[in-house]
């Protein structure tokens, strides 16, 4: 259905239905007035604001609404997660270009209200415009709270680094959409089966890209300081030593590889770490902690006074640098 | 300065000048990590996101990045003020064309930043990227904090309606600027004066509608409902009603009309109540007491039990819709 069947106030009236969770503990006053007014249980509020554009962040043709609501709001819970803070309140502002329909934008909430519901998190509100172009626009703000906050700045030498999980396999997926998207239907799990081109095996990673789970730590009583991945492990890793004047040492061996991007890089002839060092978008945590093992993790390395290096399998010493990361040190 | 020759690092830190300013109080962590940080000192947080695109909202031959990024925060805070609330920090994330310069987009953050400094507001951080387009989009997020907040939904009957100021102004100077804004340079103030077409008294109208200073109210303890009209004053002032579940009268001859606009509508042939009555984006305050007069504040009419009436210079009652407004009501 065209949005312009049902106007703005018949828009906002569908999307008020996924603003209106079971989850209403702090919400003093829900979207329909000029501000929400919400009531927080801890001292400190942390707040984030995020940019998902097409063409620059996502193509319609690979995403559906449904996957993009439900990523939108999983980048913007990974920053409260990097702080050590609990996601609370969602803001959503949504700019359509002119072939949108409502059922997408329904879709789109739907997605981020999926993810919402399972974290206990509340959609408050947003803004809604057409785009006056074909590009959509999203801009998603999160608040969060925090007893007290894990920031970059606090690594230590000596402090082991820790990862969530297997970086590289949101890269992979857009790798993989980027080659086939237009030609199998991955996006669904349905991938149809050419002639070698069987890429069933490697849905798990489209999926870590489309829909990323966000990560987040039981505890941070012990952790020094945390990002989520974004940008790339080892320039996320290097934002940390920025802001704490520390170097590390990173173990290629200890880098945990999922299965589905070994077996996509072998039959792709790529190297996997290539991937899990300066991929983008895993939105797995990377923090340090003086903890010599942390279950659940895996520990990669360690703070240094300074220097960044990886260790390769063989021993070799090599230097990453700052900006260009693996790549750069690939080139050498 | 072509973005591309700073990068997108670059263009983070000459931002990140105008979001340190000397109102540091309560940002525990500023931009630069996952989340900022922050403290507030009243027990309720509001917030209000407002998206700003080309085209749709504004449109770039009219209105100067410095004036953009000042209306950008004016219409946030005027949300807050609506409430009742103090605005304390914002969140601006632009996605820009390809056509926009470095010096774009600081003078952008040069405007938000000098009307935040005024009502010590900090800019706490954003987002920013590339459009994919040539259109230029903006989304405000703004966090304020109230003791006690004013809703919509209090006015009762009996109650006097009050306006912080000349209604109309805005929507007159964007008539003008629809009219000529290609034409003549009123944005600087500096209207070049043809035969017919000397427009510098109307100035003041164009500047309300380029860079609104947001209306606050000294208290809000006898205050029992309350609106910023930016979609016009009987749209707005139905808002109230709707969420009150009561009527109105408003009295014609009671409205505040500006000279600049009184002019202006002459000079046109124009009737000044429409866009007095109908005009959006004027950032004025409505709103309720049952104070009989509130000193520096217009009382325009009064709450009812039921009805829209507006009452016309001879006395006749007429109702205004609650779509329409004085639009519908006026080809009666």
């Amino acid at each position: 259905m065209k949005i312009a069947h049902i106007g703005e106030f018949g828009l906002i009236e569908r999307i008020s239905s996924f603003c209106k969770s079971s989850h209403k503990e702090g919400v003093v006053l829900h979207i329909g007035d000029d501000c929400a007014a919400l009531k927080f249980n801890k001292p400190l509020v942390v707040v984030s604001t995020d940019l998902l554009i097409e063409n620059v962040h996502f193509k319609r043709s690979w995403i559906t609404p449904f996957q993009l609501g439900f990523k939108s709001l999983a980048v913007s819970i990974s920053d409260i997660a990097a702080m050590g803070g609990t996601a609370r309140f969602f803001l959503f502002s949504i700019a359509l270009p002119s072939d949108y329909t409502v059922e997408d934008v329904s879709d789109l909430y739907a997605g981020a209200h999926t993810l919402a519901q399972k974290h206990s998190i509340e959609i408050i509100g947003g803004d809604t415009s057409a785009s006056d172009s074909n590009v959509l626009f999203i801009n998603g703000t999160i608040l969060g709270e925090a007893d007290e906050i894990v920031k970059r700045s606090g690594a230590h030498k000596g402090d082991k680094i820790y990862i969530s999980g297997t970086p590289g396999d949101s890269s992979a997926g857009l790798f993989l959409l980027q080659k086939y998207g237009n030609q199998i239907d991955l996006i669904q799990g349905t991938a149809q089966v050419e002639k070698g081109k069987d890429f069933s095996n490697f849905i798990p990673l489209v999926n870590r890209h489309l829909m990323p789970e966000p990560r987040f730590v039981e505890s941070c009583e012990n952790i020094t300081s945390m990002i989520d991945i974004s940008d790339g492990l080892l320039q996320d890793l290097g934002h940390i030593l920025d802001k704490s004047n520390v170097g590390a040492t990173v173990y290629l061996d200890k880098i945990p590889l999922s299965q589905p991007l070994k077996s996509m890089a072998e039959r792709f002839h790529k190297d996997p770490f290539q991937f899990a060092l300066t991929g983008g978008e895993d939105y797995e945590l990377l923090f340090t902690s003086p903890e010599s093992t942390i279950s659940g993790y895996h520990c990669i390395g360690e703070i240094t006074k300074e220097g960044r290096t990886i260790i390769d399998s063989e021993g070799r010493a090599l230097s990453f640098s700052e900006k260009g990361g693996y790549d750069h040190f690939r080139t050498r």
